[in-house]
């Protein structure tokens, strides 16, 4: 299977289509982005990386960083998180707060953005924040073998500014007793990992031990056993597209974590990482583009967890 | 992998649970069976077959059934149906009308019981009520290979005089335009197929074509596409348990379609379809004893889709 | 006070705006009513009558009726009915379920349609639905002093063939044990009695005792208590208008029931009952220029519960 | 009529009831007040007076000032303020934040917590926190008569630091763009307004304007027009109890607004003004009591909107 010739398809094939979509303008920051983009980026297992288009872009990768922070938090609390945030789709929009209020301040999973702010707080635990972000850093720097990856400041600010809704779901949650720090703290590690800065080929490396049983295998290091590997990969397929994520399992097959940013990091386990990036979003606030190129890929090379 | 002894484990170390769990008493029928019981069947895509336990006792599968009737109306009335039925998780419990209310009479998937009366409605065209459930038995037995399968009269009659609310969720859709039959008569089709009685060696042998890319692989005929085989297969993972499908993913990682009968199906694609039962339901809805059971297998056998 | 002077100017007034609003057509049989239609009646509880408009054109008073109905089961089951439905504003559509099911199926208010199928199986007890037909329209007639009124068969055979949402709205409320009866029988004495047909003056004359410490001040029999009648009308202000109550308290400061016909029966106690007609509908519901005439009304004569 | 004898009797008669009900807990202040106490003055339109039990007793009047902060916001900014807050009951918690999703930000009344928050926002224009504070306590004691009237700091900052679910609906609503003005300089206001601490006595005073068309019987000022006084009792009859605002009004047939302080303001239109205050709660957050003291005084005073 030639991977190369299969990306290089995709890039000309979406070439007419770039600028598809909404970019996000909740965020100032990222509203200023050129819609006109479009990169992809492959990792496999044996550690061949192919790209094309833009992969070599930063752009701000926004919740697909909440697969890493979930792996953080798995790694210092274990599966007590669960008492504090579920494992269930929620059937509605990434920043809905009505679910919160019925479920008593438990948000349903962690990749909502309710239950991303609960993750933060657990990391929070025993430091300050800027030890928390700084944490956090090093670990997806360390996942992708790649000091240069940073947090783009100018970003973090922008949502900081004008995040009302999530200090709407961090208050919120507070009221319940389901965040132990003070909502300033557990956001300000929030909005920084949201506006980490990656291209598509870092964001593919840093996935690379979800398709690997857990294990990085360029350097044989463990990051997560295979079961957390397998769960990490199942909440992904549930819950990494908002109330797309149906629509996702249905047309790609395979996990993956979607941020308002346009990136998507997709999983083949045993086989790939694959990250794309369009800024162009749909309408559950997934990229357009980017998740007809991983339909694309996931036809032509038979990838899919639900058979060949 | 010596498949019969891992039954035959489950079957042992399950043993002492027996009864756990509250079996579903609003359909009176269902309420008189022995709750003390438990079975599973896989039938590989070799065609072997391993059983254990109570794996030949019929039992009312009741939404498993679900799985086979998307099929046939998929293959009358194609992708044409995702007009009427969406493919997202429900976020609620598998009898809700809440969302069918937001969200215009069209229901969240095809497992949720507004869905499955929508698929039924789909299946009527052009026929009686007692054709259309002659030509649904018939492909279960197709799929089974098995020309004894019946359906349960006693439960059809039980579930027609008491269904109140699977009679609220068809007026209702039938008020936003989304049957096109009469009530009656679509309901008339949804509770005889939701009686048919099946045992787990009967059952893991109808799902077997969708471990084996759509096609029966002891037979060799096609039943649907790989493709649509894997979308099924997606479906049930992100739909099939109602509000635990997020749960059974991340614990059992199999596609799965549970009924309140007590059973459960699950593919493992490439390897296998299993039929697990027992009738104590779990808060969700979902057989306890079946969940644990299925745990139990993916862990010692392996089978995952998010990975080995 | 010339209140003839007073309902003359408001038809005058009003002429140039019949046909405002929209005639409710989910019932066949009422969409195909005349909209440019007005009708103003009002009963003083000195007997005095003033009319203006088509207020001698019969129509169908649909949700009027539910507080005729409402005051027959009070008068046969006493305040235990408070057990099955309840007393507060629900904030949402007059045939909303999503209420029902978060509060288990009892109905909010008697005036939205689940409550007042509540009240027909409450009115049902140890009857026939014809007889319990019979006994409301014999009611009504008695409260209006009418032998000639009567059912419009044609309007509640219409409601009965495309009632869907009522039905939905029944075997919901059935699946929680909220009806005791079969659902075609309640639903049976509901369609007959929202079919009720009556004229602006007749309307204004049934409505009279409200508004005269429960007694007919013509008569002098009591109908109810002081303090029914005071309780009756407390509930037309906080629920009688649906998710428009608090609106039309602010503008009318009445008690009031309105219903799809595009009727309003409005209560100044100590003054008169009135009736307005117009079959134009606001966005939730309530007939445009009959809310219009009794703001007018109020602003002309004073009348306001909420001070002079 | 006796007023003084009949609140004795009812002081009286509550006396052996003193410490129903639940002290609202989620104010540490509030948390810490003596529930055995009872309190009740009446001052009627000519000026007279009368108190019982503890009705010198200074308490917080918690959301009873949303009346007169909307008395307030009404002089400043007319009837506009209707664009960005509605009029209907909520059917929902007197903190509820559902509805406002469902409705993009806008509050259902001015007298759940969002909606009181939006009025602040209003009251806020052209001036800093301090200075609309001040005002609105300068306004109160206008309205009382009585410049010792006073916000208590303790349960303001009470309030500041621990009022998470009103942080979670004043950023909901800034995500929406309807609130102008930083989220803590509104809720500075908000908090503050809420903890003014007053007695019965004064309570009764301050409303009076409400019962007599709108100007101050005693000094002959207009506080607002007639038109607006009856308004502002609509709303407080229709919303002044949140969900329990229908059996307030079945039960009292007032015009009311309680606060969790456990004090409830009552206007009897062209007779008098009653504030009543007890710290224990029912659960829809009403003082018991004082609901019961109202309702007593309402049967044997005959004071009713709905008929005599």
């Amino acid at each position: 299977m030639d991977l190369q010739a299969i990306v290089d398809d995709i890039v000309r094939e979406l070439e007419p289509r770039l600028g598809e979509g909404k970019v996000a303008d909740y965020i100032p920051e990222l509203a200023k982005v050129d819609p006109k983009q479009f990169g992809i980026a492959i990792t496999t297992v044996d550690g061949d990386v192919f790209t094309a288009g833009d992969a070599a872009t930063p752009f701000s990768i926004q919740s697909v960083s909440k697969v890493f922070m979930l792996t953080l938090a798995l790694g210092k609390a274990g599966e007590a998180i669960w008492k504090r945030v579920g494992r269930e789709p929620s059937g509605t929009a990434f920043n809905s707060i009505v679910q919160l209020e019925h479920e008593h301040g438990i948000p349903r999973n962690p990749f909502i953005n309710a239950g991303a702010i609960v993750i933060c707080d657990l990391v929070l635990a025993g430091y300050k924040p800027k030890e928390a972000i700084g944490e956090f850093l090093r670990f997806v720097r360390y996942l992708a073998d790649d000091e240069t990856i940073s947090i783009d400041g100018a970003v973090a600010k922008s949502e900081t500014n004008t995040g009302y809704r999530n200090y709407a779901l961090a208050n919120f949650m507070r009221s319940f007793g389901n965040l132990h720090h003070d909502v300033d703290h557990v956001l300000g590690v929030y909005f920084h990992q949201c506006a980490l800065s990656m291209t598509c080929a870092q964001l593919s490396r840093a996935g690379l031990f979800l398709a690997a049983k857990g294990a990085d295998p360029i350097s044989g290091y463990s990051v997560v056993s295979p079961k957390r590997a397998r769960r990490i990969n199942a909440l992904m397929l549930t819950c990494g597209h908002y109330d797309g994520s149906g629509d996702f399992a249905f047309h790609v097959g395979l996990p993956g974590k979607s941020g308002v940013g346009g990136g998507i990091l997709a999983i083949a386990p045993g086989k790939a990482s694959i990250a794309v990036w369009s800024p162009g979003l749909n309408k559950v606030g997934n990229s357009a583009l980017g998740s007809v190129a991983l339909e694309m890929l996931a036809s032509r090379t038979g990838w899919s967890v639900f058979g060949a």
